[in-house]
């Protein structure tokens, strides 16, 4: 129609090639959201056990994710840095990836908060971030669980203060203020007889969704055991950029399958990522 | 931290100032998820409504949004051209309306489907389109409206063929091609008695819902009708930029308050908005 | 080759459609460029002649550019808004644009310094910046002018106390912190002798280029009258995104050669440009 | 003043950090130009040379180029990945990189064409690819040298065809349609008792400009060779982003003066650059 002249504002969007993908969404509100669904203080671990759903959710959907890590309301993905996932238009990617979490969030709601009705529909926002090298993704996801450990020896001190000291947030808030790590350990065991490092991992570590590589290669003669359903989701998202590519992929794709398709599994782990542990026994992610 | 360096890396994203900003947002897979959940064909009110329902939600939580049209499984918005929702940061606001959209479209999906359960999380893309001036705003609505119009006719007269008719769907196809408008609706009429105008408008003209200005002006000895919290809200999507700006900008609307501030109240409608009529009537959607 | 693959690093970067584009280059380092030439303080009338040169040069070779403003070391430019210089790509105009005013500015030098030769090569900054309307287009020049006001003022008083009134120039600083125009009109007067409003009008209003519409219209029989060189060059900078466009933009372009093609001719001013008289004698300047 | 808000319409433009820049210039309609300046076919010697003049300026001007590769009409630069260049802002490098090598390119045209004079002045456009890793710049320079060699190998024999062996241009395009490398090798040996790999290595290879470190450290009780001018406009070139990092970023230049500031010479070569025997011996170049 005379009026299509208006899709030529639509401005393209894709995104560097070669380069690792950060997305990281984060709870908006959450402040008060977690306050009207009476989260638990500090961590909730059912709010969290939700979280950890939903990002599984998106990793089953979105086979470019190799790797995530969650903590409080927020959850970063990283994607490989071959990904074509809507030949790496921005907008799209972003608003998709917001989008499919927060309805996974949603729609199991009702699994981890049996009891306590949505009062309203929570958001989240959502960003790209484009990383050249595997030096930076180590240190991205090294960032956020450095954060975790910060944010959660605090709170967990702060609330034990208000909760079992019987502090006003105020007082709490002035006694830990100057105190360092080490001290905050001690006031935790002296007062509170906790011991800090027995708290559970999933608080003091975040939790990393990882897709690892099953041993056991696939027998080539049985039935490849993704549902037809998921396959097809996930090829419609991965747009080749023209015809020639597209039948190059194709014939790549059916050799990888003939041969090589590894059998993946997402497990969920709470553990050290700062370390280069975690990272030596999967080289596959930084690939 | 030392990996804090990783954050120099999320670039700027501001979207031009003064311009007007279109949101358009559409279902992921809806051909599959209408199937799925058994939509009616061509047109389901239930699903329509629900989609009518979520765009209301987003315009009552983001009052920057003046109109927006709806048809299938997309929903368009337009923000006012001196909108500074987050800062006009592209991915925020994008990734934050299509979150808040997609959220309120799972958290409502119970009342307009009492009896089909969600078998799976629905998600919808979300892109941002820049535009300089209000004819370019008028003709991107035309352009939407002219499509509903274009889409409808076709599937209503295909669907009476396949369903009324017992033509297969190919044979529908064949039995179209190369008809024009004229010709459709006598084919409507003379094979199965529908006149095309008497249709539901809503299938015919889309949803329109926009924000009107109450004609009574708001009394300044009663207190706001709008809830404390979500003018809270309100506020904080709009960040300005500086200090200098705060003040000027509460000191507006302060003044705004005391004299003029109208009450606004979104409507739903299903009328034409290719024509001037429904334009001259609101001055203020395009200043 | 199977090198070419690093072209798809290259990322298209398209200035929105139905926008202003303003061009503005500046002198990089000419405090030192400026005074290793002694230019004559605070205004040098040959160094000024030269950028004006240099501006016409650009507008005579890309014939989108109406308007022009220079002052000091600088020049901004007006693209009319429909324009599609190389397909509105941001790098190639801003690049290029700036390249070709630097080789004008060279290449003209000695005309305007046949005594002081080039000690080294001179060089500018560009940038593009997109405006959705004529009113922020009116308030860019204002911008502008009011700046080059301000400046000369300030500087013409500044440099008669150096140079005639025998001040150092920390003195002469000091002497004028905290006064507002009309005092300098009044020190220039009653100091020097000077009425500010009787210095030439270039350095008081910066230099206008604008392309003006002549009156009498092309005799439709005579031949165009501008060589055929520079037509080729500024079809070949236009670049049609399409086949279809470029169809339907070649008959346009025969029927506005045929009927009405205005001669234009680039003019060159040094009057208010704040005020409307300037624009409403030129209404085709922003349309 | 009240027309300052149009700064706010200039939006950022950072480039990815840690990333290599390429900052590709190729001349504008240089056909026109060459055969207006009467150019030697298939290479011009002189106009090459000055090529490489303005580039090695570039060089000299712009510490963070470490290498530079010319052919035909245009010259790439390579950016060292940690650059802070105009803080990495695009338009400010792109545009000040073009404008001073066109300005090189005029001001030092008559040293390579005394008896030429410039007819008109000459212009560039310039680009900034952003390279995420060593293996796209390996790849990246790869591809401009394998084209200089088909272009060249191309050209030799086509000019040879035409201005030795009396062929229209139309005939000897003709004779080379289908011919691979070893036939056009054979053909100019054959016909012109040409060897192709005795042709001046400028016209096969393409000129590299590399900033290579000199053996013998500087004594620190020595003065620094490069005059201050030079250093002072260094500099100012790169703009730290906060005061930390400037004060930060100082300390850190001092004890670089003081213990390890290697002396660094800008050398010409005609050699392979897709071999690894080039890159081996300067791993600092893809550092
Ligand atoms: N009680 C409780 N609160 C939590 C838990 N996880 C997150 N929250 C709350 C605590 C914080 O107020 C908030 C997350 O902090 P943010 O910096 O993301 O702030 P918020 O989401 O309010 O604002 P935003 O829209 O992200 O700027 O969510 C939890 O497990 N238990
Ligand atoms: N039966 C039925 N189907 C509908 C209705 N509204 C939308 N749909 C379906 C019909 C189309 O297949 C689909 C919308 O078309 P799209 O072009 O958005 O395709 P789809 O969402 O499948 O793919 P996409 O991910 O947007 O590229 O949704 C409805 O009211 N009834
Ligand atoms: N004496 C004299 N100097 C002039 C004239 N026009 C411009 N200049 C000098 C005065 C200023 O120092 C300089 C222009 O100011 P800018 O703010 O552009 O500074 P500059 O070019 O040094 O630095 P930049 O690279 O633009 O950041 O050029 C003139 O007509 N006479
Ligand atoms: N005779 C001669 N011509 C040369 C020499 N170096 C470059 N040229 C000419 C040959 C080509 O026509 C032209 C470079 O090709 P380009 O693809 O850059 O085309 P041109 O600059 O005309 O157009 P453009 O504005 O870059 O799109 O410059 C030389 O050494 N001798
Ligand atoms: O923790 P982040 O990245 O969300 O940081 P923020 O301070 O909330 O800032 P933003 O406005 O980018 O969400
Ligand atoms: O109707 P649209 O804008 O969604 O058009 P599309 O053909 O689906 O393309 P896109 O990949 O931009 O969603
Ligand atoms: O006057 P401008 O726009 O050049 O302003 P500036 O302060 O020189 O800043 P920039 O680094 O953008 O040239
Ligand atoms: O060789 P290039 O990169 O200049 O390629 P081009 O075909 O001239 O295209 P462009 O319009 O990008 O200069
Ligand atoms: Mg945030
Ligand atoms: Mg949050
Ligand atoms: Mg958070
Ligand atoms: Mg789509
Ligand atoms: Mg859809
Ligand atoms: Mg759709
Ligand atoms: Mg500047
Ligand atoms: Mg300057
Ligand atoms: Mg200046
Ligand atoms: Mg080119
Ligand atoms: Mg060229
Ligand atoms: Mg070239």
């Amino acid at each position: 129609s005379k009026y299509a002249y208006v899709r030529n504002f639509e401005l393209p969007d894709p995104l560097l090639p070669g380069t690792f993908l950060i997305f990281r969404l984060d709870g908006h509100s959450f402040h008060r959201f977690s306050t009207e669904h009476q989260f638990t203080k500090p961590n909730d671990v059912q709010a969290l056990m939700l979280m950890d759903h939903a990002a599984r959710d998106v990793m089953e959907e979105y086979k470019d994710i190799v790797l995530a890590f969650g903590e409080s309301d927020e959850y970063s993905f990283l994607l490989r840095k071959s990904t074509s996932l809507y030949n790496r238009r921005e907008s799209k990617i972003c608003s998709t990836l917001t989008s499919y979490f927060t309805s996974c969030y949603v729609f199991h709601w009702r699994e981890y908060f049996p009891d306590v009705p949505l009062l309203y529909p929570p958001s989240f926002d959502g960003r790209i971030v484009v990383y050249p090298s595997s030096r930076e993704i180590r240190d991205y996801f090294s960032w956020r669980q450095a954060d975790t450990h910060i944010n959660n020896l605090y709170n967990t001190i702060f609330w034990a203060l208000v909760q079992q000291g019987g502090k006003t947030t105020t007082d709490a808030h002035a006694a830990l203020r100057g105190t360092v790590s080490s001290q905050k350990h001690e006031m935790l065991f002296k007062s509170f007889g906790v011991n800090y490092n027995e708290i559970d991992a999933r608080f003091r570590k975040g939790s990393i969704l990882v897709r690892d590589i099953e041993d056991e290669p696939t027998p080539p003669e049985l039935p490849e055991p993704t549902p037809a359903s998921s396959t097809a989701g996930n090829q419609s998202h991965s747009e080749p950029t023209s015809a020639a590519e597209t039948s190059q992929k194709s014939l790549k794709q059916k050799k990888n399958k003939a041969q090589t398709k590894a059998k993946t599994k997402i497990n969920l782990l709470h553990c050290d990522i700062i370390k280069d542990e975690f990272w030596d026994a999967r080289p596959h992610l930084l690939e």
